[in-house]
Order: C-alpha cells, then sequence, then structure tokens
C-alpha cells in the first residue's frame, strides 16, 4: 500500500505551511534563525498540518487560515519536541543531532520559547479568538502531561493513567487540529464537536502504534533500543496487555515492584516476553478501534477528495507497524 | 517620600490579580500546584499589573478584563524569570530560592512552558484578538533579546545595543502592557498608540534605573556584588558613560579587549571608577528624560486619581535609588 496518498490533494498548502515555519525565523539572531531552520528542514511528516488542511477543505474553510494553523500547530509541535528534547538528554532525533546536542540548554531553552510565542502568534493570524484559547489550553494539556510523567512512579501499571498521558503528549493536539480546522470553516457546533472527536481517536490510535512500534516495528525511531520506553519504566499498552494476562510473571512482579532500575537482565526478558505475546496484537487492536470510531465520524462529512483522503489517513496511522 | 501610594486605588483590584494567577494553577500536578503557589506568593511588586489597571481605569476600561490582563501580564513575567534563572543558574531571586534550586532542569523547563500557557489562556480571556497578537510578539521579543544576549560578544560596548537590550528585556511588556490597557478601554487609535509609548518610556526608565541600582544602590538584589553586570562583562549605561568619559582608561580598554574574564582586579577597581565617576549621574539624569517624556503623554489623558496615581508610579521609578 501507498501510505501518502492523503498528502497529494493538499501538496501546494502543504509547501505554504513549510513557507509560513520558515518565516517564523525572522527577526531573531541569526544563530537562532540557522537553528529554527535546520529543525524545521529536519522535517517530521507533517501529519498535524495535513490533518487540519484536510478537515478545513473537506468543510470549505479558508485556505490561508488552514495553511496559518497548519504551521502554528506544527511549530508547537516542534517547540515541545525541542524542550522534550532537552528535558531526555536526547542527542537525535529522526536521525539528526538534536538542538541541544550543539547547543547549550540556555539556547535551547529560548530557542523553544520563541517557537511558543511564534506559534501563539500564528494561532492569533487565524482571526479566532476561541481558537487561540483552545490552543493555549493544548498547550497547557500537553505541558501538563509531561510535567505528570515527570513526577510519576515509574513502573506502575496503570490503564487509566496511559490513556491519560497519550491524550496528553499526542492526542491533545491532534483534537485541537481538526476542531480548529472546524472553527475556521465555520462549522456548526456539532461538526466542531465530531471533528473534535475525530481528532482524539486519530490521535490515541496514533500513540498507541509509536508505542507498539517501541517494541520493534521497522519504523522504529533510529537509535533507540528495543522495548526502551518499558527499559525505562515507562508501562505502554503492549506492556499492560502482557501484565494483565501474566500478573504472575516474575519480571512483571519485579516491575510493580519498583526493582526494574537494577534488574536490567529481567528488564530485557520481559520485553522480549511481550513481543512474543499476543499483547501486540491486543494494542494493534485497540489502535484500530480508535480508527473505526474516527471513521464513523466522517461518514456524515461531505464526501469528495479530502474526506477520502482523510479516510486514507486513518488507515495509515494503523499501517505504520507493517 | 512614601512610593507607593499608586497601589492605594487599586487594592481591590490587585486582589483579584493574585486571586486569578492563584487561579491557574488548576488541574496542574500537585507538585506543579505547590511550585506555581509559592512562585506566586514570593512576589514581586506587580507594578505591571498595576501600571495596566492604571490606564485602564483611568481610559474607562471595563474592569474584569483589565484583572485578567494584569494577572496575564505578572504570570507572562513570571514564567520568562523561571527560565531565565534557569539558564543563570541563579539559586536566589528575591531573597527566595529559585525553583531550580529546589527542582530540576526538566521539572523547571516545563513549568515555566506550563506558565506560559496559562499566560496565554488569560491573554485570550480578555476577548481582544488584537490584544492576543500583541501578547505573543511581545513574547518574541523578551526571548529573541535574551538570546541575542546569550549569542553577544561580551564586554561590547555600544549604546545601541544597551537600548534594544532594555527594550527586550523590560520596555517591551510595559508597553505591551499598556497598550493593551487601551485597547481593553477601546481607547482611540492616538490614545492606544501614546499609551504604548508611554509604556515603553516607564520600561525603559525602569531598567536604566535598575542598572544603576545594581553599582550599588540601596534596594540592590540581594546576594549579587556590586558592579555584577561589569563584572561579567555586561556594559550597561552607567559603564558606557564612564567608558565614553574616559576612553584611554586602561580598565575600559581592558574591557572591550574582551579580557574582563581574566582582569578580575581590573574589572572590580572599574566597578569603583564607575560608581564614584559622574556616569551614575549622567545615567539617572537619563532616566528621569524618560520619565519626563512619559509624564507628559499623560497631560492630555482624563485627570482624576489613575492619572494622578500613574504620574506618581512614574516618580517613584526612578526614586528607587534613594
Amino acid at each position: 500500500m501507498e501510505n501518502n496518498t492523503f498528502f497529494e490533494p493538499i501538496q501546494e498548502q502543504l509547501a505554504q505551511v513549510e513557507e509560513r515555519m520558515h518565516a517564523q525565523a525572522r527577526e531573531a539572531h541569526p544563530n537562532v534563525q540557522a537553528a529554527i531552520q535546520h529543525l524545521i528542514s529536519a522535517g517530521g511528516k507533517r501529519i498535524r498540518p495535513a490533518l487540519g488542511l484536510l478537515v478545513g477543505n473537506m468543510l470549505g474553510g479558508q485556505s490561508e487560515s488552514l495553511v496559518t494553523l497548519g504551521a502554528a500547530v506544527e511549530l508547537l509541535h516542534t517547540a515541545t519536541l525541542v524542550h522534550d528534547d532537552l528535558i531526555d538528554g536526547a542527542l537525535l532525533r529522526r536521525g539528526i543531532p538534536t538542538l541541544n546536542a550543539r547547543w547549550s540548554p540556555a539556547a535551547t531553552v529560548l530557542t523553544g520559547d520563541f517557537l511558543f510565542a511564534r506559534a501563539a502568534e500564528l494561532a492569533t493570524e487565524t482571526g479566532h479568538l476561541n481558537l487561540m484559547h483552545l490552543f493555549a489550553e493544548t498547550l497547557a494539556i500537553i505541558v501538563n502531561g509531561e510535567l505528570t510523567q515527570f513526577f510519576a512512579e515509574r513502573g506502575a501499571i496503570n490503564r487509566e493513567d496511559y490513556y491519560r498521558r497519550i491524550y496528553a503528549k499526542t492526542a491533545a493536539l491532534f483534537e485541537m487540529t481538526c476542531q480548529a480546522a472546524a472553527i475556521i470553516s465555520e462549522a456548526h457546533t456539532d461538526v466542531r464537536e465530531s471533528m473534535r472527536a475525530f481528532g482524539r481517536d486519530l490521535g490515541m490510535a496514533f500513540q498507541i502504534v509509536d508505542d507498539v512500534l517501541d517494541f520493534g516495528g521497522e519504523q522504529r525511531t533510529l537509535g533507540k533500543p528495543v522495548g526502551s520506553d518499558l527499559l525505562q519504566g515507562l508501562i505502554t499498552l503492549p506492556a499492560i496487555y502482557y501484565a494483565e494476562a501474566h500478573p504472575d510473571d516474575p519480571d512483571v512482579l519485579c516491575l510493580t515492584g519498583n526493582h526494574f532500575y537494577t534488574e536490567h537482565e529481567r528488564m530485557e526478558r520481559l520485553v522480549e516476553s511481550v513481543r512474543r505475546s499476543h499483547a501486540i496484537q491486543s494494542a494493534l487492536a485497540e489502535a484500530h478501534q480508535y480508527i473505526q470510531q474516527a471513521l464513523a465520524r466522517l461518514e456524515p462529512m461531505p464526501a469528495g477528495p479530502y474526506r477520502a483522503a482523510l479516510e486514507n489517513l486513518a488507515a495509515y496511522i494503523v499501517q505504520r507497524h507493517i
């Protein structure tokens, strides 16, 4: 399957999104301009802008505002990644050196802040105050999610915590993007609500698949060991399914007893157990359920190339593991 | 002189600002809530909210929106201080341990981000899209100023750089606050422009006086050595005046030759030279000029307790050195 057909009807708009993003480096110190250009060029798939453009086009929204929204959302995402990489001490992202691998923490913190400011400026340029409020609220949700994860006990197996975490980490921004696209398109309240739920469901599926890929999919993030989340005491959905099915596995007991820091061999064995278990399929099935829910939200929407592309995008999200 | 009479007509509103600020910790992780409450309670003089309230009251603005603006501006200021203290490795602010003195860099970065998000939410709650845009733009200016300072050559004596730096560091937020208060009050364009200039002039004066105080005023920041800016190669207005009057002083030459890192004794002597020179008075005279300009902007404004309080506030700014 060619996964990326959903980019086709919006190629021109996506190029405009890139342009708008690059333009945000304006007026910054030359070193910062260079760093931001580098960050933006290093890429990412632009799933979030694509989502906003497709939803907005489907609902007849004004193209310029949708492009602005796309740039705002992707810059916000980039800003959170810059601070994340600093916090995690990550030296590579998508195989390319992170900002903090080359710069001091001071410059990295401030560059992230600068990107937040520019993202917020773009959000206001869409001309919708409630969109801007949503945007700020979403940033608070994302950051609070990171703080909660930071302070959370490691090794805890808790489904509710997991869903809350992936909502904050990924689904909140997908949700906001789709809802904002509906606001720009001046859609009715029930359509806005539908698109909000559509975005959230896609985001939940997206993060579950990411968490499955951490256990060894082909597109696993470069440079990370298989099961890196679990090795760091971060329990994702596959591990939750495994632990629920094997509550007496001594490796699982060791995990919840918070010994994972010292018991590295046990943890590596647990990663293997999860990989070979039915837990991976169960987690993927759950991602599929979210996608089914999302597709159901699309059904009453105007048919045409944009709805079709959104259906492709939804399918792509769960097929990344193939 | 009792300096703080300008708080009198807005005491009730300032209490509401505190309340609004504290309420922004809602929904955060309990540790983060506690940290934010601590940060807010640690205080500051609330000059920025006071400025917005007085300008807005003078122009007949709606109280609730002005209170919201005050909380937004002070939270933005607090967020930038949290990141600044992290960057500088500062352990004390206003004699109280900073967040990064007690927390990891990760938690400190994220708490600053959370405050940015909440400040932006508050700014949208004022209900003015152009105010929100101004708010985001001001954050970009502040952060870019810090980045520029970070990358700047130390020991450089340059008036233009100095004015740009103190504009970004302090005057931009004063400016934004006064302009935003005029926007909330739905003042005419020329009044908005006047209040923008009024805020900028006050902010320039405020920072110049701060820079003079670094050379030994009574209200000098706790725990910093006299002339700490100069000792770190940061050239402020008193040092600029001194260098212009004594271009051949070998200590000045040493400074521009970028030897200040190794020549600590020379730098301490230079601090003493500046202190005992006319440069301090020249810098203060310049602050007074800014205040005079600011007061002239007030003249056409509606007379009454709020304009009188703004005049007191302006006088207070330059009298802090006494």
